[in-house]
């Protein structure tokens, strides 16, 4: 089977453990393709030296660290996702239509523009640690911060080229970018949403789920389509690209859902976040507004009286909140939520791959079944 | 004449100041273009709120202004290039190749992105007033402002591909929206060094030119480019693009020097800044770059003094400061290298446009130049 990434399909075949191995190779790959972007888009150094210390590559004065220093970077989900439907379409097309290159541009994209909302978000949530590590904002000042976030959403769409840059070109980079733009969109929707939620006394499950369909599973949903897209390399109603793209979105709602409950209830060491430190903030996640719906009426009124507060919770409020969600089973009640989109992410994912003999040759399809199923059961 | 913009084209054919009319006739026409792409593209309704609070259309509140209510809104200068570079070149090779409603499109992005970049030079620079209404991040806050400018920076490269969204389409909006994505990362080249001159002493005027170059040149280059790019349709390296590349970059560089030098001696009225701010709050602009390099050791140490303090200059500071600048005669130099810039733009245009008879037929490169003279010689 040739591959536009062989020594990860090597990983997957046959592997008892291989998406796990997968997500690694393709961390490692990701990573080196995102350096060699930011070598060849971003042409000043100030600005390369300040994504590479967000990145966990450069200290904050910008000398590389030594690779056993190099902080844990991101899990380099979404391009993992892209790499991976397009190898699964292109395996159910007959493995014609290969666009190497391009699927490994756009997969960096999708990289780079996840992180230019990282490097807003803590701006905008004043968040001092990311992966344990001060924050671009912190380390440089807001105003520089702003700046370099911009860069990287530019550097996100100037990539989808590729590295060969091939203009007078191809049709489908067009299509990648317009649908990459339109995911940086919905981002910004979810994202005014969340920061809204800030202030607002009575979100509900709903006005949260319409949140997260934003702010986190609009990219996942490009990664998943635009991977597709360029093993069909023609986006015409025929094709299984729109269910594709609902396995994306499905995936990524149950994924940061796990997130929340992740965010309450993680181990520290597994997650690299603080313990509570959503509580801490009366970040209104998924398993708190499952609380205020469920719980009987005096344990409601009292977390709604800790989450009106206009300053962190005390350690002390931090445990009141905890035993309220507790007693009233929410980390149950939210992983239901979180399964219930796994589920949905499976059911778009084999209408996407087509009738079962050929999902059961195709060894990516498999692959992304795994990863649908650790993306709401993983611990960290 | 075909055009694809028949009422501005009437208004440039035969009339003695038919520059400033081509320049209100575009405004209208992007206006009305911006607010179709914001309700096409923004389906949050409540950035597509403040968006249109920030270009002057709605009150704070979201509710629409009566037309007479209406603030005075930007220039448009980049879309009236794009599309002034693209009629100049589709009448120069024959009027085929007409791509209008991408080119609307296009130009239209330019000003999305150039307002993108303004709502955040607001945030970092700590400005109350635009054109004297509250900026966007003092009216909602900094951390929405930031998402509204993303919002605005997503929807500039969803808006290139036009209104009808032409899929599998068009190859040359795969090429603009990548230079857009240049374009956009220049700027953030040159912010970076913007946002670093605050607190750096020794800032010579090569530093300046470059920053320029990113900070405003950028984006009116790709104005140029782009516009004329759709007119020959095809990015090869033998059709004068490069001249028109240049020819915006040059005249970016003009207009960003003049409006140095009216953010100095401007006059409020026609400006619509507050006189002297540039000086109050000690921006390095060219004239008083100028002026440390020209003026007399004496005033260059007094002036050097002013400039090292940390907090706003009181009037009678400004007064001194204004006193040094014009014994050196920096606004006359400043405008020198307005001048300059001019001319190599006006030079850089007559190769774009080819052999002297096709210039002389070609009422859009007489607009072109024009607007040129205006960039640099404008009171407002």
């Amino acid at each position: 089977m040739p591959s536009a990434l062989p020594a990860l399909a090597d990983q997957v075949a046959g592997c008892p453990t291989y998406v796990q191995d997968y997500l690694a190779a393709c961390a490692t790959r990701i990573d080196a393709e995102i350096a060699q972007v930011l070598e060849a888009e971003v042409k000043d150094p100030w600005l390369r030296g300040a994504i590479t210390y967000h990145f966990g590559w450069a200290g904050a004065d910008f000398v590389p660290l030594p690779a056993a220093q190099r902080a844990a970077g991101g899990k380099r989900l979404r391009p993992a996702l892209a790499l991976l439907c397009y190898e699964c379409a292109r395996v159910n097309r007959g493995g014609a239509g290969a666009e190497d290159e391009i699927a490994i541009a756009f997969a960096t994209a999708l990289e780079l523009v996840h992180n230019y909302s990282l490097i807003h978000d803590d701006i905008q949530d004043r968040d001092l640690l990311r992966r344990g590590r001060p924050t671009v904002w912190s380390v440089y000042g807001q105003a520089q911060a702003i700046n370099v976030g911009n860069c990287l959403h530019a550097a996100g769409f100037a990539a989808c080229r590729g590295r060969g840059r091939a203009t007078g070109g191809n049709v489908l980079v067009g299509e990648l970018i317009a649908s990459l733009a339109t995911a940086s969109l919905e981002m910004t929707w979810g994202q005014r949403r969340d920061l809204m939620f800030e202030t607002l006394d009575d979100v509900t499950v709903d006005m949260y789920l319409q949140m997260i369909a934003g702010k986190t599973a609009a990219l996942i949903a490009c990664a998943t389509y635009g991977g597709a897209l360029l093993a069909y390399a023609d986006p015409s109603a025929h094709q299984p690209l729109p269910a594709y793209a609902e396995f994306g979105c499905q995936l990524g709602m149950g994924f940061q859902i796990r997130d929340d409950i992740l965010g309450i209830w993680g181990k520290e060491t597994q997650t690299g976040k603080a313990r509570g430190g959503d509580i801490r903030r009366r970040k209104k996640s998924l398993p708190v507004l499952l609380a205020l719906q469920e719980a009987s009426p005096g344990a409601r009124a009292r977390l709604r009286a800790l989450y009106a507060m206009t300053t962190d919770l005390t350690s002390d409020q931090e445990r009141k909140v905890r035993s309220i969600l507790d007693e009233c089973g929410a980390q149950a009640l939210a992983q239901r939520h979180a399964d219930l989109h796994s589920r949905r992410a499976l059911s778009a994912l084999a209408r996407a791959a087509g009738r079962p003999e050929a999902r059961r040759e195709n060894p990516f399809f498999g692959a992304l079944e795994q990863l649908t199923g650790l993306a709401t059961t993983r611990t960290g």
